[in-house]
């Protein structure tokens, strides 16, 4: 059966990817047909000398294994932000895509350049998405879940309004952070049931490997084609050898995700509490962050800005993040770090309140 | 003084890229800025657990140092064919783009995916490009150098006149294969003398890693800056640190460059010899391929197709590439292996002819 382009962007169904040289899995060829240097690299390994698999089959095996979905759901490139730009060309280039006012500030860098028309729509005055708002749009959407960066959950039967909602636009859900959301909040399930749904994840979160870009997508054969297409309209090999195989080695080790995931979500439970306690109005975090606001001042004392602090945590070598942007600009985003650096944290907060 | 954007294509000037988070070079600091994993990663070294640097400065800088020129005319990405996506999107799009009828057969496909009008100019009978077509065209120019499939190489006094005649149109000479070419081929030299002019080259050949996918471009701080803005429209981080590591050793490992790179000339001129005596038509090869038409028949006996070889090296064992393309079906392209595999390739042609 032919695979459905319906809900491909017109320029997409248009392409005529390039076609790179086979390579073949039968190491006993003479393989003179990639114009590949038959002499080892002076540094790495002397595998390095050929070109990767640029399907990244084993790697998108080892991600539909512990998925729950076959290895032809899944496409996998060069950290999520590859994975996403790329959808935007498959799915949004020349239409339109709905998301909230406050979210990953990559997306409308990815609809101008794309050529997609973004419309923000935004969130409640609680910082959650409203899925009624986005039952009867007339374009794609793309949601963070959690989101970023307030780190807030919505509930997957939300997640499933939307998609319903929409069977007729692409909607992607951008799980960079699920890992650290309570069980049961990840979309990959709904991908079965819903060819529009997309759903993305990375390997430089809860599995600790943001040094070596790898991100995937989740979702029907068709979406999955367009990503494909798109990829062979870029550049064919698009994920390293040493990344397919270090990356595939990691996702299968599933003990060291569990501990380190479940490490990060005690830390950021321990710290959500702390600085409620030192009077920050924090959000409910299903991310390897807090977003956080600052104490008010209390009894005629002066209090501090979200950017005051910043600066001052800065000039005792701790980093955190402040986006200059409305309604978010009272807070402060803290990623969670080990319980030690926490700590450091919380008493260097104390000292300056 | 502000870099000139006169070179860019509208829609990138037009861009406001993604700005990341901080990656500070001093380790001492508490860094909660990037939501990165504390701990390490299952498999791999811990640091993977740390985003790369996103401008590959080191990686950059051993270019630069083998290259002679400052690191700010440098940009390296994910291959030389994602900086050659990018460079389309950068200088081409919304814009016309001139090649040669027979070259790289991913140009015309980066030009359709980013709205580039492709216009070929045919070589001459020779397959040689004639710089004179190039001298008064309205639009941007790709020319790989050697050429591709062909191997041949155009003079430097050549590229110069094309760049000199175009300084209002951004000229990219794809140097993949220029280390095989003869010494003073380069146009590395000419990018400090025309703002116009970008080379772009690979580790995937002559460095022997094609499996880690580490290209860049050499240019204008204006070319270099369009570039850098395109990236930060895509993927922060494209390169990983494994990759920007390894490359960087590799790239300044001179003498086993120069080794490898000697033992391919010598290999591949060695197989032109060969394949003439055994009747095939081969055009000067400046690259680690050859190209090569078969004999035609003698004495009435039934001669080869290109397309037969190709099949009947395959049931041996020996993979090459065929392009079944306008002015070029009748000829095979041979990528340089080792001696030993050279031998094999004339022992099995000579069987066969």
């Amino acid at each position: 059966m032919p695979i459905s382009t319906e809900l491909w962007s017109e320029r997409i169904k248009a392409q005529k990817p390039y076609i790179a040289g086979e390579q073949p899995k039968n190491s006993n060829l003479i393989k003179l047909n990639t114009n590949e240097n038959p002499y080892a690299p002076a540094a790495g390994d002397a595998l390095l000398r050929l070109y990767p698999d640029p399907d990244a089959a084993g790697l998108c095996a080892a991600i539909a294994e512990v998925s729950g979905v076959t290895p032809e759901r899944v496409f996998a490139g060069n950290g999520s932000d590859e994975v996403l730009a790329f959808a935007f060309i498959a799915f949004f280039g020349g239409g339109k895509v709905y998301a909230p006012d406050i979210t990953y500030s990559f997306y409308p860098v990815w609809a101008s350049l794309f050529g997609a028309e973004y419309i923000t729509i935004p969130l409640d005055a609680h910082f959650d998405i409203c899925a009624d708002d986005y039952l009867t749009l007339d374009g794609g959407v793309i949601l963070a879940n959690p989101n970023a960066p307030t780190g807030k959950v919505l509930p997957l039967r939300d997640v499933e309004r939307i998609v319903s909602a929409n069977p007729d636009r692409v909607v992607i859900i951008d799980e960079a952070y699920i890992d650290f959301a309570p069980d049961g909040s990840s979309a990959v399930p709904l991908t079965v049931k819903y060819p529009n749904l997309l759903v993305t994840q990375t390997a430089s979160k809860a599995y600790s490997l943001a040094g070596l870009r790898v991100g995937w997508a989740i979702g029907s054969e068709s979406l999955i084609a367009a990503l494909n297409t798109v990829k062979n309209c870029v550049n064919s090999y698009t994920i390293d050898r040493n990344a397919q195989e270090t990356a595939s080695e990691t996702i299968s080790a599933r003990a060291v995700f569990r501990r380190n995931t479940e490490r990060v979500i005690r830390a950021r439970d321990w710290t959500t509490a702390e600085l409620r306690r030192l009077g920050f109005s924090v959000l409910d975090s299903g991310a390897n962050f807090v977003f956080a606001k600052p104490p008010a001042p209390i009894h005629g004392e002066a209090g501090k800005s979200a950017s005051e602090l910043l600066q001052q945590l800065r000039e005792r070598g701790i980093l955190i993040r402040y986006f200059n942007l409305p309604r978010i600009d009272e807070y402060l985003r803290i990623s969670i770090g080990t319980s030690e650096q926490m700590k450091a944290l919380i008493s260097a907060l104390e000292e300056l309140l």
